[in-house]
């Protein structure tokens, strides 16, 4: 379930499987797991080991066991894999040729049409994520796609059924085996972009506002980055409920856009102080805040809450801010992280909590959740903001984006191929084994198409 | 507004007066105070200092301002005064007189009827709760009784008006003079003593349950001490939302009154480990936590936490072994406090919150919480379960009653004297300066009958 090669791949005999991975996360079709797995690097916080785990791997050296049908036809895939920890230039876009996989019971096979880019992405590169699986391993945690096959025991899904797809990593693939829990009905209106945009972004807001703090009418909210992904969705949801006051940190030229998706109050943070221009407004400070920053941001956040109030850390992206690991912001987010004792808490009448989605195993919380969310956005309460789509092949540009956070909005990865004015290479020239492992760099763009299956 | 003697008292000319207190603080008529405070002794997080601090008081030497018809007679009454930090004896009924107060605007002159005896008095007496003021000072945050003077600018309020008041200390004695706003008026069908046991349990009870904590249908909750004065109110609240399970510590032999009242598993913590009980009932822990007690217990709560579950840490019972200040016990609660980093609440998806009435100056959510409380008491959705009420000369027996949780519910005191069957000393025998002073020992009560006036 590492989101890894096909067997006709040969350059990552490495791979690993982790055992205690949560049963959804994308796998390869047709799952190729190494016995050998590393638990130690796995946090201990996530728990309950799914079932699924007990059944021994099939062995790498053997094919793939297939259905009759698929097995005349190969299927050839691209996918975003992340090769190793460092800058833009480890996620390399590689091709993929493997049987049709024999789906397990409960797994559709799903044909990936958008992805979702998340922050956390960008620290997995770093190597500052830990649930992602060790490299080489296709990264991805949302997506949105066509049903093409789905495994026994599956009742409810349907091949052509239009799916949003959620897993612990590779869902940056043009095909995609997950569990047909983590996938959800498509309304009809609803584009396969705002799919993709939709899950970690408005899971992660919903959860935070509504599950964790106790957003109601009258209360103020602090968003941190609120022309990012969770900000936007976070910010939307707020309207959902009468008479919230959203103060909104971004950059002055974003702040039009915010203002008419609902913040209240925009604050550059980059020339001013927010914490003095929330006070000014409102002297007592805020209800709720969203921390995604860490460090000394935390601090601040916690002392603008008023008595009842909650801080909810979920996010350190203090610690980056350059494109590789930085041992000093990492050090500094680290010192400077609020650190509490429960008799403080109780002078100041305040919660403090941390929220990360990929740590939460309850299946039931995550249905309840999208299912609310859909609703939401059937009746136009919600509605995700694309900020761009950029093809496989542009990864870099889109992963730069967010990095330098210019978007407003969600980053789109698509995995069909970019149609460019001028046709590169014809179909037959691009082999698989030429087409392998080729490496996207943030310098020089190499064009990479997929033999069609 | 210490709460503290009026004028003819002469054995504590030292009686201070803290600047930043809350205005709504029960005061002695005719609020004698001196100049000097001793704000150090102010925690930090009690912030906006009140409007009427401005106003220069009375110097302690000069007669009290007196309406024209109060002057004739003066008034006498009774008093729980704490004498000083120690062990029961350090609670002494006194006998105070003084001529009728002149109210202030917005305030009202209460006759007590009846008290409610809180776990912060007797921490108060050992000198481990910073919000009351230095000793001599009347204890006591909470009573209910009937308007006998209302100040100008009280418009809803009349005489007759049986009322439940709400103070930072003073409202253990027989009048008391309060902020009209801190009043509420009783429902006809609401004892004097139910109104005494509302206040800062329900009050605490509601805001952690439905300000600071989410609760909601289906959730689980942990409520240590299940059968004081708060366990029993947050098991009402619990009731409030359907199918919500009530986890409850309490010796075996108050099981079946909890059970009655609605907790769904009584757990007995004298003989059982109760995480273990929990975890064997509900594998994966529970929603939130109340704790009262502080130490390992914190630990422990947290560690049962569900993801995006909430502890709320209220109190530190641990600390209260005996009958006085316990060092040992304090440093190993200290000790053993919760400490945490934002990094693990992330990990661990859950919230830590501090809560404590007293530190609350947000007069709204008092009305709002009151005014809610009291709707649930109409519509017989909660009802205050009295343990006991004891007369002040028996303040030795209700501290001890709680000290040593015998109580299944609210303590009351009253301060009307008790009816013995053999009278001991006729009124003229017990002259003002006979009774003054006269101490509760944990050994010897003394008999003490005040004057009536």
């Amino acid at each position: 379930m590492s989101g890894e090669e096909g067997p006709t791949q040969q350059q990552q005999p490495e791979q690993e499987k982790k055992p205690d991975e949560p049963p959804s996360a994308a796998s390869d079709a047709p799952q190729q797991e190494s016995g050998s797995s590393s638990p130690a690097a796995e946090p201990a916080a996530v728990a309950e080991p799914p079932a699924a785990v007990a059944e021994p791997p099939a062995a790498v050296a053997e094919p793939p066991a297939a259905t009759p049908a698929a097995e005349e036809k190969p299927l050839s895939f691209r996918a975003l894999v992340l090769t190793g920890h460092g800058g833009y230039d480890k996620v390399k876009l590689q091709v993929k040729t493997m049987a049709k996989p024999k789906l397990k019971a409960g797994e559709v096979l799903v044909r990936v049409k958008a992805c979702g880019l998340n922050f956390a992405e960008l620290l997995a590169r770093q190597g500052l994520y830990e649930l992602l699986p060790s490299p080489p391993v296709t990264m991805g945690m949302e997506g949105s796609g066509v049903i093409e096959a789905v495994g026994e025991d599956v009742n409810d899904r349907k091949v052509g059924d239009r799916v949003i797809a959620l897993a612990r990593s590779g869902m940056w693939q043009e095909v995609a085996v997950v569990s047909a829990d983590r996938t959800f009905l498509m309304p009809e209106e609803m584009s396969f972009e705002e799919g993709a945009a939709l899950t970690i972004n408005y899971m992660t807001a919903y959860m935070m506002l509504f599950e964790m703090a106790n957003l109601r009418p009258g209360k103020s909210v602090l968003i941190h980055m609120a022309a990012g992904g969770v900000g936007i969705a976070a910010t939307q949801l707020c309207q959902t409920v009468q008479d919230v006051t959203v103060f909104g940190t971004a950059s002055a030229s974003k702040h039009e856009t915010i203002t008419q998706g609902g913040v209240t109050h925009p604050i550059d943070y980059r020339t001013k102080d927010y914490v003095e221009e929330i006070r000014k407004i409102s002297p007592k400070g805020v209800d709720i805040v969203l921390d995604p920053l860490g460090g000394s941001d935390t601090q601040k956040g916690y002392s603008l809450l008023k008595p009842l109030g909650m801080i909810i850390v979920f996010g350190a992206a203090n610690c980056v801010t350059g494109q590789r690991k930085n041992l000093l912001a990492m050090a500094k987010t680290w010192y400077n992280q609020l650190s509490l004792n429960t008799m403080k808490l109780m002078q100041s009448n305040k919660a403090v909590s941390g929220f990360h989605l990929g740590y939460i195993t309850d299946e039931q919380l995550f249905s309840r959740t999208m299912s609310t969310l859909l609703e939401l956005y059937k009746q136009g309460k919600i509605k995700p903001r694309i900020d761009s789509s950029y093809h496989f092949e542009e990864v870099t540009e889109a992963m730069k984006r967010m990095h330098e956070r210019q978007n407003i909005g969600k980053v789109i990865l698509l995995p069909e191929p970019k149609k460019e004015e001028e046709k590169p290479k014809s179909n037959a020239e691009a082999g698989e084994n030429v087409e392998n492992d080729a490496a996207i760099s943030e310098k020089k763009e190499e064009e990479v198409k997929a033999e069609k299956d």
